[in-house]
């Protein structure tokens, strides 16, 4: 068996049609693979590497550092092969990045997509550092006839009855912006196997599929990129024969901290009556975020806004509630500078990317 | 709302009643709460800190170090109260140790007891650093009296409609083993918030549920322990109203890697014809690996074992297979020291626990 090309005529992103039905083992068996960030590590700016959210499509591969060579080639002037060693001895920069699974929220939509059906905790943030995609290509030097660079990882597997390794491209315009890394630590520590040991792309402000893992080669291309993960998968359908548009920047999100304490089985949470600072995040991959409201009850009002630790990152809100005896429901939605505002009823589409539907937290006051 | 003595009188380990009804949202949410380790990891001997299986039963509590002091107290004369600072001034020892959930594989069960569904993932093995619980206790002095050693954390919540903090006892005998840690690092780092930040219990041999996380306090009884943990949750009962035993040390497990590579939605398994080496790891809290074997298609035979990176960690084995184009199903059963092996069907319990049913995968050969 071996890899075959994509041919985005074979195969669909999801092997089922969308459903109101039961829960799968399948669904179950990738919620337990791909880590989400439990919602209570948002009190850390910088999320601690192991909370960080995960997803691994097929199995993370091993890499050896020593013989592992990242290819660049494609329509460029000067063909590179790159050791580790020469990309860390390259001018590095660290930045702070929000990241989100484009499927975050997938699982409360109805009917639901049947995938990795996330609840909402696809999340995290990290200082990546590496060097410059940008600074790279422009040492290959791309041709006249460049339009795309495609990035292709060493994982391997099946998907939509494709055998394929992962990739997917970004424009010359969107792969040369400066802040585009080609990472190889996170938060300060070599990468661990599963976030793309030995460098993985970081795509600031795109949705994490971009920010391919286990980098083996970029190709710079004279024609859009066709593959699995850019033609078939991360698409805004309407139903399976639409063509649809490409998944890219983050849609503006503010999550709370659940206040109080959970019970084990329903994750209900149990708040004393009282003053409750409530606290959150937001983050937008189309401009800073520029208001934070909290509703209790259906009762909106603004959250206090702290400054963002970075341009890519998220930003921290804080509300105060004084919570008074009873059943309660606590939502939060954010805007951002390009004006857009979270919806309250969520965005359906067939693969369910992008829902960042306001978040429900209901609380029970003592 | 305060903590409440705990009361086993009132309560279930498990919010619902064993059933072969479709998964819920509850056990979905707390799949994504609670990671596993991919089975590929098994290739690390130690496994990455951030792949290590995670089991959080409320809310990963926030400790300021700084502020924080472990309590040693109840039936002991010099009741002490220590820093951080101070615990780590004390000799330090570092051991390798396999943990596994006491629930891995209770989602396999049928019916299925209505909790946290591992399939199989909730392993990992670290190498911890801490001191010496039995040199504590020494230096505390335990009174005549003392026959059990209570560990308290700092995380609180709901279950089985009581109010608690996470807290579990060992006898005397099993506290004063010399392997048993209060540990402060993980693979020669402090430990991260989600993994007992900043001291932990580490029990070697036994199931996760007694190395408790974010200690505050060891307190010395003249009493068997009744809470919530140790005489409700996490006992081998055959029905809601069994006292059944306590769960105690790690039956016999061997798991494999699954060879080939995978689809994405089903994770089903797919690998070229000829020679494959299977490789996995094996372990048992009640004594040493001395067998694994692997059946390809119900032909039982023998791998070749390694010996185990410490006494109370797991051990490699390898098994060559000629694998033939078909359909096949490869399983794999360790044998220990004591002669304990693994069953081919699954040993059902009302709680789901210690279900260590011999693993199956399912390959196509191309």
């Amino acid at each position: 068996m071996h890899t075959q090309e994509t041919t985005p005529a074979h195969g669909a992103a999801h092997p089922l049609e969308p459903t109101d039905g039961p829960l799968t083992a399948e669904e179950l068996q990738l919620a337990f693979r791909n880590r989400g960030m439990p919602l209570e590590a948002m009190r850390y700016d910088l999320t601690t590497t192991g909370l960080h959210y995960l997803v691994v499509h097929w199995d993370i591969p091993h890499i050896d550092p020593t013989t592992w060579q990242l290819a660049v080639g494609g329509h460029v002037r000067r063909p590179l092969r790159l050791t580790l060693d020469e990309i860390r001895a390259r001018p590095p920069t660290t930045i702070p990045v929000t990241l989100e699974c484009a499927g975050n929220g997938l699982g409360r939509l109805s009917p639901r997509p049947v995938s990795l059906p996330w609840l909402g905790e696809a999340i995290g943030t990290a200082e990546w550092t590496g060097t410059s995609l940008r600074a790279l290509l422009n040492e290959a030097g791309l041709l006249p006839e460049a339009v795309e660079v495609v990035a292709r990882g060493a994982d391997r597997g099946l998907q939509g009855g494709q055998d394929q390794t992962y990739a997917r491209s970004l424009t010359v315009a969107e792969a040369t912006r400066t802040e585009v890394l080609l990472a190889y630590q996170v938060n300060g520590q070599p990468l661990p196997p599963q976030h793309g040991f030995p460098l993985r792309l970081v795509v600031p402000g795109w949705y994490g599929m971009a920010s391919v893992k286990w980098l083996t080669s970029i190709e710079v291309t004279d024609q859009p990129f066709d593959g699995f993960q850019q033609a078939v998968g991360y698409r805004y359908q309407q139903h399976s024969d639409d063509p649809g548009q490409p998944v890219q920047r983050i849609r503006v999100r503010a999550l709370m901290i659940p206040p109080g304490v959970p019970d084990f089985f329903t994750r209900r949470r149990y708040v004393d009556a009282g003053h409750v600072r409530l606290t959150g995040l937001a983050w937008s991959g189309h401009g800073s975020v520029k208001r934070v409201e909290v509703a209790v009850d259906a009762n909106w009002a603004d959250a206090a806004l702290r400054r963002p630790i970075g341009a890519f990152a998220w930003c921290q809100w804080t509300f105060d509630w004084e919570a008074r005896p009873g059943e309660h429901e606590l939502r939060c939605r954010a805007t951002d500078s390009t004006g857009a505002i979270q919806p309250l009823a969520a965005p359906w589409n067939y693969q369910g990317m992008g829902n960042n539907t306001a978040q429900r937290v209901t609380v029970t006051v003592k």
